[in-house]
């Protein structure tokens, strides 16, 4: 079967978000002043063949540790779609 | 009140996205084989003071056609946290 699957990854909480710090002084600039606390990440989408829900996660969560997020400075989320 | 906001921006369906390419290449090489169809977007965070959800949700969706999202190449998702 075939499971599509996302990962989102985020900066860790206790971290700077200079990316997230930019876009806020841009929504600033441009008259949205009621947003804060701005952070980005990425989210990535992938097509998953495996026998069950729980093998699509388990292949997700390798590469996620093996190769999309940095866990020193990223926590990332799996999730069926 | 304030309300976490979450925003996804994602390559059109459509298009080519050479980043995802790359990653599934990394993935196969790492011998994760079974995953095909990666595609990476953005995630974005942020807390918006509005007085109701439908407030929050219509200056995020503000943020991103005005700054976040290329609508040319990008299609956003918002939503509450």
């Amino acid at each position: 079967m075939i499971f599509s699957v996302q990962i989102k990854i985020m900066p860790l909480k206790d971290l700077l978000d200079p990316q997230g710090k930019a876009v806020l002084g841009g929504l600033h600039n441009l008259g949205l002043t009621s947003v804060s606390a701005v952070r980005v990440g990425k989210n990535v989408t992938m097509e998953i063949e495996a026998d069950s829900e729980e093998g699509a996660c388990r292949i997700a969560t390798e590469a996620a540790q093996k190769l999309l997020a940095n866990q020193v400075m990223e926590m990332f989320e799996v999730s069926i779609l």
